[in-house]
């Protein structure tokens, strides 16, 4: 038999499923705890794949999901927030040193975005548009039954575009970007400066909010909470307008625990999407999904990116 | 002897091009006045192509660069705000009913995209941007050596992206796109604006503005002027690092009269992108180029889209 290894690397856990060629069902799933902050995040790594390494057949091929940015192209992590040993880390190149198999690395909203599109709410689409909204708004495109890179492989980074000039500043550094209005902590952010600033809230006194408290606070009717989710579902509206008429898709797939606010959120959306499309063309037969893979997406990416880059699958 | 034939048509001229097969010279073109406002377009475009149709040998493709929006795939005309006469017009359907041989349409900034590819100064990359810049804006992206086209072929309409929510009415009626600031009539019309709300300038008294007369008064110095194209330079700089964030092309092309302003457009534009790009490593080893095309733009890039549509080509 031969397999396939895939690697989901996040800021508090890494996992690796060993795959049968052409199957999607894990045959084994390991887990180690990243602790980003502890040197020999590699080694454990490493150390995760040797574990679950089959004794009966060769595996042909590891895909890893990783933080961003990185080098799709060249297989160098440039630099994760989270994870700081990994600064023009050149992964790939010392996981096939360690290995002697092929290793192919992207980030893990674009293999999100992939693993949806050939196992998940993607599937039968050409052209799809992936936002996950969590602690980051993470994009991803598939642009003809292909997985946008571009040339540095930095491209469909679609929270850190400009929706808002004068808007707050984001953990990039810039302003305005979507992902500094409609992120989890964002919102809550939003919330918290109001309170500050005197607004009335059902959530006055919370030491440090959540989306989610937020989010269960709009859906009892806390007026500030109803307006943090409108506020962030409108400028959400107005980046999706923005992405429709760059990448012009045929579905639209939310991840990410924000998504999952209901309409709270999505109301407002879905009302400024229309009012900011600048041609209704655009939203002929588009459909909206809700993310299939779950907390599987990274693994699953991951597996896409090696069965679509090794020849014969 | 196997030919093609490809046309350009613009709002005030349409032109037809007959080229042998693998060959960019025009063997012959010819010119017909579109007169939008005229009945009977698209029977002057027939003949146009007929006058040009060869003796010697078969036409194995026709290629048609319109203005937009309209949909690739099926060959349809949406709406073209010049030519009144073209609302979901069956063009190609039309042109192989009446030639017998494929026709193939696209938009004027996608096919200029291509050919600038294909043939001008995107040669050599996969990933290109290219803005046409004059009385609108118009994109074009190709990526990983392909045109971006998306599910209604409507992808890449990056003049009607919004970079700023309260900023100026757009000729489509939404509010704060790129073309409504940087535009042509845009940069004219925001003298105009200031002028009237009692700005000083040396173009005070001009009844209609050209952005021609307002680069012309900014090469002499005239303060309004330099601050109109300043204020376009800056969120054209802003437009772009969305695009490189969206995109990551390895080439900006600019074409359109406006993009021939010089320093006092670019100038501020380099700075704002510099600014706004939200990862220095968009702009390694990015390059910048002119259009190389000029008035052939449309012709060659309609050349390109049937050379490539073509099998053996």
């Amino acid at each position: 038999m031969a397999y396939f290894i895939s690697v989901d690397l996040g800021g508090t856990q890494i996992r690796a499923g060993l795959f049968a060629r052409n199957s999607t069902t894990p045959l084994k799933v390991e887990r180690a705890r990243t602790r980003a902050d502890v040197p020999g995040v590699y080694e454990r790594l490493e150390a995760l794949v040797a574990s679950i390494w089959p004794q009966d057949g060769p595996v042909l091929a590891i895909g890893v999901a990783s933080p961003g940015p990185l080098n799709p192209h060249s297989g160098v992590i440039i630099a994760t927030p989270n994870i700081k040993e990994f600064r023009n880390f050149p992964l790939t190149e010392k996981m096939m040193a360690r290995f002697g198999v092929p290793v192919f690395l992207d980030n893990d909203a674009n293999l999100a975005c992939l693993g949806e599109w050939k196992f998940g709410a993607g599937q039968g689409h050409h052209n799809v548009l992936f936002l996950t909204i969590s602690t980051g708004i993470g994009g991803g495109v598939i642009a003809e039954d292909k997985l946008l890179q571009g040339f540095h492989g930095l491209a469909a980074e679609l929270g850190h575009t400009t929706v808002w000039p004068d808007g707050p500043l984001c953990g990039c550094g810039k302003y305005g970007h979507i992902e500094a209005i409609a992120s989890g902590p964002s919102i809550a952010r939003y919330v918290s400066e109001q309170i500050a600033a005197g607004r009335e809230s059902s959530l006055s006194g919370e030491k440090s909010l959540s989306a989610r408290e937020v989010s269960e606070a709009a859906r009892r009717g806390d007026v500030l909470a109803l307006e943090a989710f409108s506020r962030a579902g409108r400028y959400l509206g107005l980046a999706v307008a923005n992405f429709l008429a760059s990448f012009d898709p045929s579905i639209v797939i939310f991840g990410g625990g924000v998504s999952r606010s209901g309409p709270v959120l999505f109301d407002p959306f879905h009302a400024s999407l229309r009012e900011n499309c600048f041609n209704p063309a655009y939203l002929e037969n588009l459909q909206f999904a809700n993310a299939a893979l779950g907390d599987d997406a990274g693994l699953l990416g991951a597996l896409a990116l090696v069965m679509l880059s090794v020849p014969d699958n």
